[in-house]
């Protein structure tokens, strides 16, 4: 890929003096990147204060570099300058953007703000703790407040609030597009999650959990992301209370885990995250370290990482070469458990409460019950307070489960304390392109095949070709549209979830 | 201890607005130290060059900062406003410091030096694998003409080089003050190793060598760091190739250890990290985050090191309370080795070529050779040369024994390879600093009998009181006086030593 042409161009070029402001500013952003990833895996307990400190103040040099007049001036003169590589006019772009982002709203305003969040997710955390959903509900009114102010300021003519905050998460999917996305997983899967509850099929995974020791987990984490493409030399993995992914360029990746009694869990959380990880290593080294040195948005992140642990992970053909493995580490517990009596238990579907510990099936229903809570919010001034009763009612209605507090019902995710409305729907979206890219790579390439003899590395290859290398540069429905020869089509998603789980569960249509 | 009056002081004083600038340097200081910790103990292998990148801007922004008009300006206007506290002045008086030396060198030569420091670094480590000093001979000749060249820079009217480089890490001690050191040590301790060599005692060591299993260590490293006072809410223990301590602030204070199958190489290493460690954690909180919150000087640190490492932990009575914890640990080597002879073997002398693997006696010559080199090749243009020879001749005369190559040499320390000359001395100062606090201490509190009881606490707050919460607000020498209520007096190391390891070896004086 040739996407600049940096020999060429005078070394007074508009564009290369706001490269070098905007290489501080990613140094900047690096060092809070390191920050993050340490207060996660490692800093002591009672450094917080005094850390945040520092990273406000980092932060805060950064803002001023991005918003200072140079880089106005020359982002201005940037899009006068003619002969922009492809990749330097998204740089442009996402350097406006951000510039935009940043000054539209009045300082004072974001500074309430951000000490509102910083409460906001104590109170959340506090409120989740004791199941009680009334002392958090003033704070996040205000939250909610801040969120659709924001919004405005941002909106251009006549956009709606709510498109502008999915905007900000994955360009080129307003609510008219999700509507009809979720729409579809709602006549698809909903009655379709009924079939498969109501199949009489019973499906043993009682062996998954259990006497794992994390040692143990450890090695065969490590063994696992490797085995799918991770990196070693330029990455690493550690322990967190929540598994993430992060880096500091693609030479220096980073993955956490969490070893539970349950072996499947980790197991699978490290080929989820491994995915996210490969995308940001596949990167092309032009691109790294710029403002579009990253994934394509959050929903195609979540593509890579899903299709990583779903689409690879849970498939059949890739266990016949891994399998043993697993048997050696943890003989006691799997030597009489046979390959596809494994495969069926990690693909076993369990409608239940808690979205992060969903099965893949009922996954997206999850993320279709937030989407349609986020729209009454946003649009339709939904009051606060009526969130828990539709909460359970939802789903009750979709996943046949019914909330008892709200621990484990509206208060179980961190989002909306932390004011990320619009970000749930790239759950969903994740999902659904990685099955497109499925359907379009099987007819290519002999997928299971591949699998059955351990070359994911070729699979890998197709992504990175098509997706991974592109970093920021292109817009996630485009690099689908180009990988796939199609536009977003949540069809293929539908049919994929309907194929699999159909055969499983022995379902007639 | 009230050291400043921010409250009383008007909002727009120089120094107000002097602070907000240094505020933002240290935060880039910060994320440097931050990303130095990483490289060493978690950062993938093939990080390195991007993340160099990231640390040379990072590390621009803070020379601009610092040598910017606006600091510059305002610390003109600092030194004439009235009502400074004694800290206010002091950070002032470092940024001037600071700004002085980072002004004073030619930007040019001052990054022509980093570029040769750089290479510098991979000529010394493949000249020491090589064991061929031929190659690394010229680097370190220009190493040296480099740094005479910014001594000269930074030299006041008629000070000599190596004065201005010794002034670098620990003020108050120029050669004048440090040959009469040295040349102590040369005359009382020289002639006692050949005592203590020939007289005739035999020490039994043998099991501390073996199967010491690195998680039993790491088990008992923990302990002991907490045991001397180290404290796990603000800070961590890791690993890495060499063991170091540093810090981000009084609340995030990192000490590293590596183990070997040598038991006592990392205990007594963790009890000296965690003495540099302790320091850090009890600068006062007034002082941590900005330009004096750190330890007082080079020397001083290592008195602190050292103290906990020797006067502490190589002291029998330390062991009372504590040895059966080790046993319990490796019931298979030590079930059976007495306290005694556990005490008797971690103080065994044994005169060697190395200097971070030499015992506590002999420690001070091996600092003895090199300051002697270091004065003639600044001093008297000493061929670089000649250097393995004087090297070898040095140890033969004062340690009795002759390295076989130069990697047992003088290629043994990086130190020279970066440009620190002046820096060995302060590794002698600070166990000469130690004795001189213990010497001080004993006339005021029961040393050993606190040891016995465990109380070490009542230790650590004597030197927090006088010495560990002044950061680096006081030099070393004064903070030493109002401790001990004399200037430094390089006899009580002498006198300790000898007490010491006459009493071990039995030789009658």
């Amino acid at each position: 890929m040739k996407v600049s042409n940096k020999e060429s161009r005078r070394e007074n070029s508009a564009y290369r003096q706001l490269e070098r402001r905007l290489e501080r500013a990613m140094a900047l952003q690096a060092a809070l990147t390191l920050f993050e990833w340490d207060n996660e895996t490692l800093a002591p307990k009672q450094a917080g204060e005094y850390t945040a400190k520092v990273q406000g103040t980092l932060s805060e040099a950064y803002q001023e570099i991005m918003t200072g007049k140079e880089v106005r001036e020359l982002l201005e003169a940037c899009k006068r300058e003619a002969g922009l590589t492809e990749a330097e006019s998204a740089i442009v772009r996402e350097a406006s953007e951000e510039l935009d982002k940043l000054e539209k709203i009045p300082p004072r305003e974001y500074r309430a703000y951000q000490e509102l969040a910083a409460r906001s997710a104590r109170v959340w955390s506090e409120a989740k703790e004791k199941q009680d959903f009334e002392t958090f509900a003033p704070t996040l009114k205000e939250i909610i407040s801040y969120q659709k102010k924001f919004a405005a300021y941002q909106a251009k003519e006549g956009q709606k609030l709510y498109d502008v905050m999915l905007d900000n998460y994955e360009k080129g999917f307003s609510m008219e597009k999700l509507d009809e996305f979720f729409g579809l997983l709602k006549e698809e899967l909903v009655p379709f999650l009924k079939k498969v509850t109501n199949s009489g099929v019973e499906i043993r995974d009682d062996f998954l959990t259990g006497d794992y020791p994390a040692k143990k987990q450890r090695e065969l984490a490590e063994y696992l992301a490797e085995y799918v493409g991770f990196d070693f030399r330029r990455g690493v993995l550690a322990e967190s209370a929540h598994p993430f992914t992060t880096n500091l360029h693609n030479h220096d990746v980073r993955l956490t885990t969490h070893y539970k009694e349950q072996v499947d869990s980790s197991l699978f959380s490290v080929i989820h995250e491994a995915g996210h990880g490969i995308y940001e290593l596949d990167i092309e080294d032009e691109l790294t370290q710029t403002l579009i040195g990253q994934g394509a948005s959050m929903g195609m992140h979540e593509s890579q990482s899903r299709f990583f642990e779903n689409i690879i992970g849970r498939n059949g053909a890739f266990w016949t070469p891994v399998y043993k493995k697993l048997q050696e580490l943890f003989p006691e517990q799997l030597e009489k458990v046979s390959r596809e009596d494994f495969v069926r238990a990690v693909n076993k579907v369990q409608p239940g409460l808690i979205r992060t510990e969903a099965d893949e099936l009922t996954y997206s229903l999850h993320v279709l019950v937030r989407y349609e809570l986020e729209k009454m919010l946003i649009e339709e001034d939904l009051d606060v307070e009526k969130l828990p009763k539709l909460w359970a009612d939802k789903y009750e209605e979709y996943l046949g489960v019914r909330p008892q507090n709200p621990a484990e019902g509206v208060l179980q995710d961190i989002h909306w304390a932390q004011g990320s409305f619009g970000y749930f729907p790239s759950y969903a979206l994740g999902s659904a392109f990685a099955a497109q890219m499925y359907h379009y790579m099987k007819e290519n390439i002999d997928f299971d095949g591949l699998l059955q003899k351990g070359q994911i590395e070729v699979i890998r290859e197709a992504l990175r070709r098509h997706i991974h290398r592109f970093g920021k540069m292109r817009e996630s429905r485009r690099l689908l549209q180009d990988m796939t020869g199609e536009d977003f089509k949540p069809q293929y998603y539908v049919q994929y979830l309907k194929e699999k789980y159909g055969e499983l569960y022995q379902i007639q249509e």
